[in-house]
């Protein structure tokens, strides 16, 4: 029989698209024995970090909560509930992510209409309404932060463009919640997702979601069942709710890490949060800049808690990975989709986001750029 | 702004159906710093964990893995990759999780046919041989230890009569797995799925799955698209697998836990852990017996890891459980279903199937049995 070792984790510097470093507080957190589910002590954690939740989407959203699963899971609650086969939805396509919510989209019979846009670059009001103009939707869904590119699109426009065409908006916060704003009611969002090992710091397992009375409205006016148990957000409200009626088990301690999470997060404060991260990757550009480096993303668009940067021509981008990781346990990545072997992804989020880390990142690239043959 | 005080959760004594407690090892290895969901050093414990998973379900079957969900996640997974709109499924239900299965099921097309069991009752080969005689399926679908009633179907006949008449075998093993035996590959299910945080004693928040050859045939030769991006086993087996494809990030912490509790139930011995769940489960049993109380499930089929007692009469059934909860810090739970307000659910899973805790709950009950007047 095999035996296996204890585990024995390096202290690894997670400057990738995600999973972030996790704070110590939060780790210590998930060390706590465990309550039931129904526990009243639990319903009040609960209750606690949905309050926490609507601080960090800045919204007054009643349905706010973490689905129990990870970001992917909370982007198909959002499809599956609103989207009922035959509904025409706008994807804004500017990255993997959009991808897959047009895959996620189709599998629940959505019409899809793509709205294209090459990898790197945003998706304007303009755009949107120019599209929803030649073919109404039900829904658009726009990538806040697309975290394959690092490409930041500007959304305090977009909700008036697309209510004013009697469409829903459907926003992915994933690598936004936490390091750059995201006003969920002053931009009048109807219903967005996220994840939790993005900028808040917390291991990967729930997927925070928010829901407008608009999108709810839709939900309680469906013809059909939802075709899918888990992300069922009628029953999950019900369970999230004070009927408290049982339809799965929460992950007990990725709640408590969420919690510990979000106290972090409304101890340092959004604004101060936003600027930490906002400053940081200043330092980041700028030391990559000198490096000889180039940044994919125009400066106005470029998102702060993910920066995208051109493999130099020559250089092999999994051997610097690799070294980065094995010499000095410092974790970057490469490209997906349309970007892969042609960039690699740095993330600054939440607890990553500090200065010592990007020095000691930008070090290490320097002395690995310089064996490669590569200098500044 | 609301403050909210540092997590201070009790050590409750979880007796429940699940929640069961967590090893102390379990919660340690949760507080290690995460790693990256694509680091060389988690996909070997990957591996690892799926070897584990393998020795817990006493299967070769390659496609084991633990779905980044609950229990509730893997029950559906198995649900919406075998089942094609207009498919037949012949389900037995004797309790509540029989019945989340048919409801699964019509959500995807699956036409149901429901073979009921008053609850607390079996489903036997000969009454699923009958069934299948009247109304062929591809699909029988059956729960081994149902948490509902504490009744456990026997197997081991099972999968010879589902496969002569060409069907399927579909188990749920959520409040078996790790406390009875649960033989996969000896009693020929096609697949199965369990939840970890029973008699695992690992925190909810993952669904461990295992899938043999005839299933992985059926989805493999699927004529539609799995209506389901999250829980498509086709992408997350090229996750697990050794392409590595990115599908979703896996809940990294989560999986350290289950790592660390799988490695104690193979420290400790699949056979040695079947003994003390039986043997601690007698003790209970006569000690419920000793305060007058009758067990719902006959001797031949109660589960040794879940009891269902019945309520006394005159007996107020949540004013004893909020006295043992708060008294004494330990959780009991009340019936589903059928069962609200009949009766009471003791679980002896995993860490939580100790002699201390027994004896300490029959204390608590005879106290509060003798206040409530009720005496032996």
């Amino acid at each position: 029989m095999t035996m296996y070792h204890d585990l024995n984790t390096p202290e690894r510097i997670l400057l990738g698209p995600g999973p972030s470093m996790v704070e110590p507080r939060v780790l210590r957190a998930m060390a706590h024995p465990l309550l039931g589910h129904l526990d009243p002590m639990f319903i009040g954690l609960m209750k606690e970090v949905q309050e926490l939740l609507r601080y960090v989407f800045q919204t007054n959203n009643e349905l706010t909560l973490p689905i129990s699963g990870t970001g992917s899971a909370s982007m198909e609650a959002t499809v599956v509930n609103l989207i009922e086969s035959g509904d025409e939805i706008l994807i804004g396509v500017n990255g993997y992510f959009g991808e897959r919510l047009c895959d996620m989209a189709s599998r629940y019979g959505g019409i899809v209409n793509r709205l294209e846009k090459p990898w790197g670059e945003v998706i304007t009001p303009e755009e949107v309404e120019k599209a929803l103009q030649k073919r109404p939707a039900k829904i658009v869904a726009v990538v806040h932060a697309e975290t394959s590119t690092g490409a930041l699109t500007p959304l305090e426009d977009m909700g008036r463009v697309v209510h004013k065409h009697g469409a829903l908006l459907l926003v992915d916060c994933v690598t936004s919640l936490g390091g750059v704003p995201v006003k969920i009611d002053e931009w009048d969002v109807d219903i967005a997702y996220s994840a939790t090992q993005k900028c808040l710091s917390c291991p990967p397992g729930l997927g925070p979601l928010t829901v407008g009375e608009r999108a709810r409205e839709v939900i309680r006016k469906r013809k059909s069942k939802v075709p899918n148990w888990y992300l069922d957000l009628t029953m999950i409200e019900h369970y999230w709710g004070d009927e408290r009626t049982y339809h799965h088990t929460a992950p007990i301690t990725m709640n408590f890490a969420l919690r510990e999470a979000l106290r972090i997060v409304q101890e340092e404060g959004l604004e101060k949060r936003f600027a930490r991260h906002r400053e940081n990757s200043q330092m980041l550009w700028q030391g990559l800049e000198d490096l000889g480096l180039k940044c994919v993303v125009p400066k106005e668009h470029r998102l702060p808690s993910l920066t995208t940067v051109a493999v130099p021509e020559g250089v092999d981008e999994t051997a610097i990975r690799k070294s980065l990781l094995t010499e000095y346990n410092i974790e970057i990545a490469g490209g997906l989709g349309a970007f892969k072997g042609k960039v690699w992804r740095i993330g600054l989020m939440g607890y990553s986001s500090r200065k010592e880390n990007i020095l000691l990142f930008l070090s290490a690239m320097e002395k690995l750029l310089k064996q490669a043959g590569q200098s500044p």
